[in-house]
């Protein structure tokens, strides 16, 4: 088949007028980016305001192996297959983030013939949004460097500066800097780091705030360090919180685009449910909610991670509710999970299909306890036999899931009919009786152990000497209430990438927390998980170029 | 009077699809970016090939002062006042950076009634072409400290890394760094520092590549470090040029903007003619030459680096020759230059006015070096006498200058309509005989020193060591044909800031070099000039803010 970057270059697009056309929205509701992306112009609002709420799917998966799964793809053909059946749908997904797509990940836009178009334009700068994330937070920095430069008037102590500096890049050497060097001119010398941009608490506030009042009341709220008196300091306290708002006065406006079969997709918001809470915009989700009749969203990597916080943060916060979860799996990646290695998934091996499915059941198991009403769905390879697919589709319907088998990647919009007819079917049969899996009022230990032992299947948990600490802090700062962003490995339940399938007895290390005031969580690292990536030996920058023709290759 | 932000807001802007047609620009060369700023496709450089080019008009300035000079207000309402007239004009400007907008010295979209609007978006993101060089300029550096990390197969000496990172912020903590830090997995320790994006060779090279290929060209052949052996090490040995060119396609498309009188306005590219070449793109000139009989450009701050950079090294490169200059000057600054502080400026002054009018005699000099017809015009503020007026304009028409009086700021075109007739008169009646201060032969010392003593007139120059090293490496590079780029404050002739008029007997001490391979100059960097600027005590972002109806204020 053709890859990703050919197939989405042959489409034909619609003028994105026709597309917000095809959900009722006006061309002066929109701000054009080029002939096929726009934001939504801030008179849509008041426009939507009295509509219907329309149906939302979450897109999950189970955790991620070098095998592929394939969640956005699956979320984009579903979306394209419930167009296909006359559904009015709309796709809410996030941004790619581009320090990946130059590094190991590649773009984010889905594939086959299940993508949003134009991917380009999408995995590279896009409308923008990322880069005013990336400026607002490191004027955050220099203004706060600047404070210490010029005398220090809120006695900012130095060794408890909690704001780092971000990039939209992978790159490892700016994890650990000393700056101000050089002499009294120079600024002053501290201890610093530049974490990935999407990572940014900023990002997570974008990503939360119901609208321009919420984000700057929530800007002004974010702790930056702590003064000699141990207390916080804030954006607010700097005097910047109308210059951050300006920044990201556009970059609060969702943007659309389309899939390749012209469903319209609502792109807002970051990626990387790893490191950050990972979902995209609540201002996306409702939006997409007031202008259709199902909502195909997804949430990172495996359900451990982005369904947990879409579920646990991002609902708890901005009370929504999902109608349905997708769960997506593979057989490569369930064989992977049962010991395969790569070079020998295309072979049949039940056996280990056998192994390596506990990793969906401990998801389905996870997915349950939210009492949402669930549809696996296995993204299909070629390789796939039938006694497979069918051993599959027995162990998830013994389970009370319903299932369907999905061929998006080959076959866009028609290979999701089944799928889309199940989650239909849910949808109209199958009641959500959605629940937080643990209450604000717990603390935030019982949080981190509530979702480390139900969720990914822990014993206990450890946390370091600084991570006891910042607990204390955050009690005393009366933010216990506050719910918890866990950033850990996508490639395990656990905080280990090598423990695959459903491991057991297992200790979670806490490294540090933070608490994200701003975002309104208290992140929670764990294991070895790094908030700035770094470069493989070949970086995938390497082999993106331009044809004769001005075409781009590569990108993927 | 209303403040520039205020009369912004309140314009009735055009489409800017109509702003196009009036130019003769269909919409399908436009890739609109919202209602009031777009690029233009690259479909539109088939069209306009064989249209007449029109002429070059460049507006250049004394020294800036405090007392502020208005040279973007003086080509925007020149532009204006052509229109009014009947002519066909576009105005050339160069984009402004986020960094000082945020720092001291606010936007750069003119002021008053001469502004070019949207000023909000032109002040921030614009269309992002900016971060675009951000995000290349650092994937560089990324690339080259993996390729460290990875085994440094081309024996990088990482005492010779010359490659900086790059943000658009007035950010002095990051000049002085130490990257790399915290052990095997976190990269390879090194100094290494940030410099303001708009300082970027990729700026740079943005600004003077002819087209696509001509830009890919002079990306792979940027010098990155050296290695071992002393050879350079460049963007193409990382394998990245394709990347770079693929994160810029869309930068390099010029943008499409309107003044308050809905003049077109082509912004591209960055400014800062201190501490880089300063000037907008050469694409941008050159089609806005296609596109009508007059282009009005600026180059940055004073005449001795701007002008001097826009003559010697974009017409030196692009064969571009301008048909006039004119030259702004304010009574206000003169007087400033003779002497008086900034409190009594508004009071008549024939003597300080005598004094100060050296420096203006001075650029007068420099730019009939040039050979090209000079008009001299003065910014009028209500304060100016009508005695001290006619002593300016006596003094320039001595000089062999035209001199016109102008009251853009407070009139808009209207004020600008004897400049305009003056310009006209010029451009009709007086021939440019446009030629380079030096020639590509001379050394990389005679070519300093002509510039320190014929434009600044300093009596010598001094080299550090670290200077004279690169000199000479330059030299065994085969590199001496290249022009200099030199870095100096705008605040002086000298490299000096604090002495004003027209300094003597001075000396310019340079301090380093390097090589711009791929911008095609060699960077000679004076006195204490800073490529990453600071911020003030009390920085311009905490005036910045939104009102209740979205409404930003503070942006000036």
């Amino acid at each position: 088949m053709k890859n990703d970057i050919t197939i989405a270059q042959e489409a034909k697009l619609n003028l994105i007028e026709e597309v917000a056309k095809s959900i009722g929205v006006d061309y002066d509701d929109l701000e054009l980016y080029g002939k096929y992306k726009a934001k939504f112009a801030d008179s849509i609002w008041d426009k939507v305001g009295d509509n219907k709420n329309g149906k939302l799917v979450l897109v999950t998966a189970i955790n991620p192996t070098p095998a592929g799964e394939g969640k956005t793809t699956t979320t984009v053909g579903l979306g394209q297959a419930l167009g296909k059946l006359g559904q009015k749908a709309i796709i809410a997904l996030r941004e790619p983030s581009l320090g990946p797509c130059m590094g190991i990940k590649g773009g984010a836009a889905g594939g086959g013939y299940a993508q949003v178009v134009p991917m380009e334009d999408i995995n590279l700068h896009f409308t923008g949004d990322i880069h005013a994330v990336t400026s607002a937070h490191n004027l955050v920095s220099a203004i706060l460097d600047n404070h210490l430069q010029q005398g220090n008037l809120l006695e900012i102590d130095t060794r408890q500066i909690v704001w780092k500096r971000v990039m939209d890049m992978n790159d490892r050497a700016l994890r650990n800097i000393v700056i101000g060097l050089g002499g009294k001119m120079q600024g002053v010398p501290r201890e610093d780091g530049f974490i990935i941009t999407v990572a940014s608490e900023i990002m997570a506030i974008l990503c939360l705030a119901e609208d321009i009042n919420d984000l700057r009341e929530r800007l002004s709220k974010i702790i930056i360090a702590y003064n000699f008196k141990g207390q916080p300091v804030t954006v607010n306290d700097l005097n910047i919180t109308g210059a951050l708002s300006v920044l990201l006065k556009d970059a609060i406006k969702p943007n659309l685009v389309q899939t390749l079969e012209h469903t319209p997709a609502i792109m807002h918001g970051g990626p990387f449910a790893n490191i950050a809470h990972g979902c995209n915009s609540v201002r996306a989700t409702k939006l997409a909610l007031k202008l259709s009749d199902i909502v195909v969203t997804e949430a990172g990597f495996g359900a451990d991670l982005g369904a947990e916080k879409f579920l646990d943060i991002k609902c708890r916060q901005s009370k929504l509710k999902p109608d349905a979860i997708v769960l997506v799996a593979t057989i490569r990646a369930l064989k992977y999970n049962g010991g395969v290695n790569k070079a020998s998934l295309s072979e049949e091996n039940l056996n280990a299909l056998k192994t390596g499915i506990v990793n969906l059941e401990k998801h389905i198991e996870n997915m349950q306890k939210y009492q949402v009403p669930i549809v696996v769905t296995l993204n299909h390879f070629v390789s796939d036999t039938d006694k497979e697919v069918n051993f599959v589709k027995e162990y998830c319907e013994t389970l009370g899931c319903e299932f369907a088998l999905s061929n998006v990647w080959e076959k866009g919009g028609e290979g999701g009919i089944e799928l889309a007819n199940k989650v239909l079917y849910t949808l109209q049969n199958k009641e959500s009786h959605f629940k937080l899996l643990y209450e604000d009022s717990a603390t935030i230990k019982e949080k981190v152990e509530t979702v480390a032992r139900e969720i990914y299947g822990a014993k206990d948990v450890i946390y370091s000497a600084s991570a006891e600490k910042t607990i204390k802090q955050i009690k005393e700062l009366g933010m216990e209430h506050l719910p918890i962003c866990i950033a850990k490995t996508q490639y395990s339940l656990s905080d280990n990438k090598d423990l695959l399938g459903r491991p057991k007895d297992f200790t979670i290390n806490v490294r540090e927390m933070y608490v994200s005031a701003g975002a309104g969580f208290v992140v929670v690292v764990t294991g070895d998980v790094m908030i700035m990536p770094g470069l493989p030996k070949r970086p995938a920058a390497e082999n993106i170029d331009m044809d004769q023709s001005g075409k781009i290759i590569g990108l993927s």
